[in-house]
């Protein structure tokens, strides 16, 4: 290998650092045969070929950010890691395109975006650290998904190193190209286990120009579904955030960061919501209008608009308690599954009906991005531990019975493999069987993830 | 068959009616082994368990309406049309989703998305014949594209039965779900190949309140772009049509509907424009000041605002020439391909050209959905006969050399599939193959289509 793609690419024993052992998921480190830093999509293509032709599986990493232990090495393996290939190569304003090595991190696209007056549609805590090429293998979402949807739907073209070293230039900028299968579809959220993305076009959006927030009190779970859908036909693609905390979530937030209840009532539910458009005062005519006929209608027990950036941020931090979450709970646990819509407000109530028959004492918590179908669960007051797993099962059994996915967006890796069952039929793990083995006949790219063999 | 699953579903010899046949392509009628209507999940199943025990091809169709030739019968295969599953089965408001039987038709599903206040993203001319089906396995446009993309992006599940008769109930609604490969992806697009899609769960929106049209006439095609992006800045997620207009289509269009001039100049280009938004003197206001700031620019020559529906329809009509077509062509050419964004003005001077080299006394038009980077090629005044192919052989050279699609989204079919190749490099075809092999290993599903074996 040091041969074909020269020494300073190699790195093997002690010299590989201990960054590249493991990702965020809490998986114990695992050191590979040799960490392999490539600059090109030549080099990862010899790379390939090389592994293939030895039979030597390859682990893609990126910025190793990832939740679900996806990118941890194996012993047999290498690990290939695309944090040289991070260059962003060209910005397209007119087109509001940009095309980029998939080692470039999140954050460097959305800066190069941002001098241009442009918006990428995805955003997410790991923004520093994860990379463009993690982001597609994960599907990620994150706070951007309300207006512009996951990684996928800002994908227009890839270009994929295949398991024996074969390259797909799938690089075509355009928004509609209908020739036979549109194979960049295969490898986004496969995480790394059908090919190594080397680079990818992804679309912009203009930024907006003005952004309310609003912090709004609701009597059940209905009712903020009720407000979403008069949101959405209000501000039509500019509802850009409408994040809902279940009473438990805002309470333990309040106590945990020393905040002040932020109505004079405490409500079953709290709805924090962001929109977006030209002008300000504009924005918040229009939510003043909404939120007064909501209140009328009784969809709304309360609300305050934001006056200030200040006031908004004040807002935004009783949703940002998920922060603390290390402080309180090691390893932090914040399961990420996602409901049909309407099923969310029974799904968390039989959730909880089972924490407390377990945890007498305990704290659930529940919030999410609802406008995805997304939910997160976690709790205060569990000791965890082999407890973890237990909540685990709990919620994962309750995913099952309401027909709901057992990863939102952090995917399966080796955390969820056990679970995948609850959300995927035997027809369609066979099926994805049979696409791996097609792709990588030899199970080579990230063996043991999202299914065995 | 007729045993398995009732005489009433399948028809034989002389009873197959003419109109499945063919498709609107103008590929020559071809009569299939027989007709088989299923009229459930469970019947399609029977259907391609029978046919795979005995190796008996099967077309997949839907509303028959594809300019592809793509569900054209083969004489050894049996046609399978879903028009009797076309049940509606159910709409949930406020989550904004709707599950749809394949054989349901585009317009049942805009009627019953209209009927709760809400939208279906896709519309297109064939909207009355064609079928959620066969728009999914063309992963279809039309009209909506720009605010809301392609079929593909309305779709959260899919139930699809394969080749083998085994049935994949991927019909979960939710917006996140990231548990292993998305399967969904691979039949979207697939054009019948891989799988035969039975039940979808599609995304609805909220139906805008008010809308307003321009017309703007522009100096360049650059110029066209950067109107584009400024109007996507001020209405972002708000612009609903962007259709430009080459000076050439725009003649042909007067005159052959005996219209005005709609500006005092004869321009370069001329764009149609629709916003949507909530308040339609708003609307026009934005318009007014944005259409004002560009012209001082020199991005604009010249604008009008409709300031009736009466005018916005006037406005419209230009735009309509292409249902014209039919009456000047036979048959009708309309070529649909799409470009890198900013290529496009160019690629249309370099067809211009080779059209005028080889026909001195035609009129080529071009036209299209810019936004989309989608555009279309035409021609008025070239004898069409064996001159068609040659039209396609220059359009498609120019698409390979600015590194276009030879389908933007009409598909492949038969009709393409001989210029496969000016988009799709051979590594992509080879991954197409594998992937065929792979799900439908006998070949059996819509053979011929798309790429040979
Ligand atoms: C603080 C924090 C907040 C987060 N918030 C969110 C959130 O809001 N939404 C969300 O979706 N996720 C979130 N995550 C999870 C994670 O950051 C994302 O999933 C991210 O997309 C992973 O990117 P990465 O580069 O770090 O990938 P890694 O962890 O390095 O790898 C993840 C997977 O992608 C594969 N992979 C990486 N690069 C490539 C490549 N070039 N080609 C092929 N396969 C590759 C790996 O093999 C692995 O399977 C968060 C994580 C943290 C730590
Ligand atoms: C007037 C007119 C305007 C049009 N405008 C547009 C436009 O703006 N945008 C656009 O994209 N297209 C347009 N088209 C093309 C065509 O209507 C669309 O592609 C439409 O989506 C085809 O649907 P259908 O049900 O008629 O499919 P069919 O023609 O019956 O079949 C098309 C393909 O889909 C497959 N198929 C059908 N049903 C299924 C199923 N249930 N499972 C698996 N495979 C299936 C068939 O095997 C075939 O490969 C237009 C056509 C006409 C006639």
């Amino acid at each position: 290998m040091a041969r074909e793609i020269g020494p300073d690419r190699v790195q093997t024993g002690d010299a590989i650092p201990p960054r590249h052992q493991t990702d965020w998921s809490g998986v114990a480190p695992v050191r590979p045969l040799a960490l392999v830093r490539p600059r090109s999509t030549e080099e990862v293509s010899a790379v390939l070929r090389l592994c293939s032709a030895h039979r030597v599986p390859v682990v893609p990493q990126g910025g190793l950010t990832g939740l679900a232990g996806a990118a941890v090495p194996c012993a047999d393996a290498i690990a290939l890691s695309l944090d040289r290939m991070n260059a962003i190569e060209s910005l397209d304003a007119a087109a509001a395109t940009i095309t980029v090595q998939a080692g470039a991190t999140l954050e460097a696209v959305q800066q190069a975006a941002a001098a241009h007056g442009l918006l990428f549609g995805v955003d997410l805590g790991a923004r520093g650290s994860c990379q463009i090429g993690g982001n597609l293998a994960t599907n990620a979402g994150g706070n951007g998904v309300l207006q512009f949807g996951m990684m996928r739907e800002q994908t227009l073209g890839l270009e994929v190193v295949m398991a024996d070293g074969s390259v797909l230039p799938m690089l075509r900028p355009m928004i509609k190209n209908n020739t036979g299968y549109d194979l960049k579809q295969f490898f986004i959220g496969a995480e790394g286990t059908l090919g190594v993305i080397t680079r990818a076009v992804l679309r912009l959006h203009p930024a907006p120009r003005a952004r309310a927030t609003t912090l709004v009190a609701l009597p059940d779970f209905d009712a903020a579904l009720a407000l979403l859908g008069r949101l959405q036909a209000r501000f039509p693609g500019a509802v850009a955030a409408f994040e809902l905390m279940w009473r438990g979530f805002v309470e333990t937030s309040l106590r945990w960061q020393k905040l002040r209840e932020p109505f004079e009532a405490a409500h079953p539910f709290v709805a924090l919501v962001d929109v977006v458009g030209d002008d300000e005062a504009v924005l918040r005519d229009a939510l003043e209008g909404i939120l007064g006929d909501a209140m009328e209608d009784g969809i709304t027990a309360d609300a305050a608009i934001a006056q200030s950036h200040a006031q908004a941020q004040a807002f935004w931090k009783i949703r940002e308690a998920t922060a603390e979450l290390p402080v309180h709970m090691h390893p932090p646990i914040n399961l990420d599954v996602s409901l049909p819509m309407r099923a969310i407000g029974r799904f968390a109530e039989a959730c909880r009906a089972a924490f407390d028959a377990r945890w007498p004492a305990h704290h659930s918590l529940f919030f999410g991005h609802v406008g995805d179908s997304n939910l997160h669960v976690t709790t205060d007051g569990i000791s965890i531990g082999g407890e973890a797993e237990e909540l685990e099962r709990i919620v994962y059994a309750q995913v099952a019975a309401f027909g709901g996915s057992v990863s939102a967006e952090h995917g399966i890796g080796l955390h969820k493999k056990p679970y995948l069952g609850a959300s995927r039929t035997p027809a369609e793990l066979a099926v994805m069987r049979a696409i791996k083995q097609a792709l990588d006949p030899h199970h080579l790219l990230n063996p043991g993830k999202v299914f065995d063999k």
